[in-house]
């Protein structure tokens, strides 16, 4: 251990190699300076930045049930999606009012920025970058080809965290949105 | 789109290629049947479960400053590692005590579940567990040789929300957790 008075040693890197790739992520292997006596491998995910939204409607928020591959199983989320940076608007903001209509079909006119935050920085540095929209209409939803999603719910704040306590929602950006949504509540009231 | 009153395909593995591993990780490659028409890849990152500890001290909640290498920018969150199977205790608990120990020597007897999320289900069936500890007392800290970690930061509720706002806390699980614990505190006054 070093003394506290004395600069840290930032890790740097030596080298990178890429592992493997698909059209979702890269994965790639950097050789790094951990300390003056340690170097070793390091793994790093590639993939785009995401936008999440939360629907509200008065006091209600709007989830969507969809079947998520790596675990096998169901669960409640918010409407979530990867920036596309093939498109003319490649924003967060585009990316969320995008996912809201593919996701659910509900139109939404404003999205307020909550803030964003890593989804796994040991990892990536992949970004979720989290509004809420005040829902306004409702059209037909697009899900994208490797999406199964069944319907949106529409639940309180204290349902919210029911359904985390009950394990029907796991997903940690989602809980960290209903976070920090809360949070600015709790400032501005 | 199929009518609503169908009941929904649920994707199914064809196959599973491995592509990369290191002693963190492993990624994979399935081949998914994602529709009745539609097949394809999906990466899949398999990493243990980990565990993450929010330490109390009256109103205080404890932060370690880390530098986090992919994001190459250091960082508050909540002290947090993954469940170590080759020791003779690999239970979440254990991971949370470990953890608090040796990021911060910050010592606690009560460690109380908060639930557990996942951290990327789109990508990993990795689970995070968090707690809640109170702490006790006060030891020597002795991170990991990877583990570039600095100093503890003691803040309060709202301070920690403005550390998020100002963006020096983006860890998803650390925000989610403390989502979490605001949602039982609420609950339980």
């Amino acid at each position: 251990m070093k003394p506290p008075e004395s600069e840290p040693f930032i890790p740097s890197r030596l080298s990178r190699v890429e592992k493997y790739s698909n059209p979702w992520l890269t994965v790639s292997e950097d050789q790094v300076q951990f300390s003056t006596e340690h170097t070793g491998p390091y793994g790093i995910i590639q993939k785009p930045d995401f936008s999440l939204v939360i629907p509200t409607h008065g006091e209600q928020l709007a989830l969507v049930r969809q079947y998520r591959y790596p675990i096998a199983q169901w669960r409640l989320e918010f409407p979530q999606g990867a920036l596309h940076h093939s498109t003319a608007d490649s924003s967060p903001v585009a990316a969320a009012q995008q996912e809201l209509r593919e996701e659910t079909g509900l139109l939404a006119e404003e999205f307020i920025p909550l803030g964003s935050f890593h989804e796994s920085y040991g990892l990536s540095s992949c970004l979720c970058h989290a509004f809420v929209a005040t829902v306004s209409g409702v059209a037909h939803p697009e899900p994208e080809l490797t999406e199964v999603i069944t319907a949106t719910v529409w639940v309180s704040p204290t349902e919210f965290w029911q359904l985390v306590s009950n394990g029907e929602i796991t997903d940690a950006a989602s809980i960290a949105a209903m976070g920090l949504y809360q949070s600015l509540n709790r400032k501005g009231s």
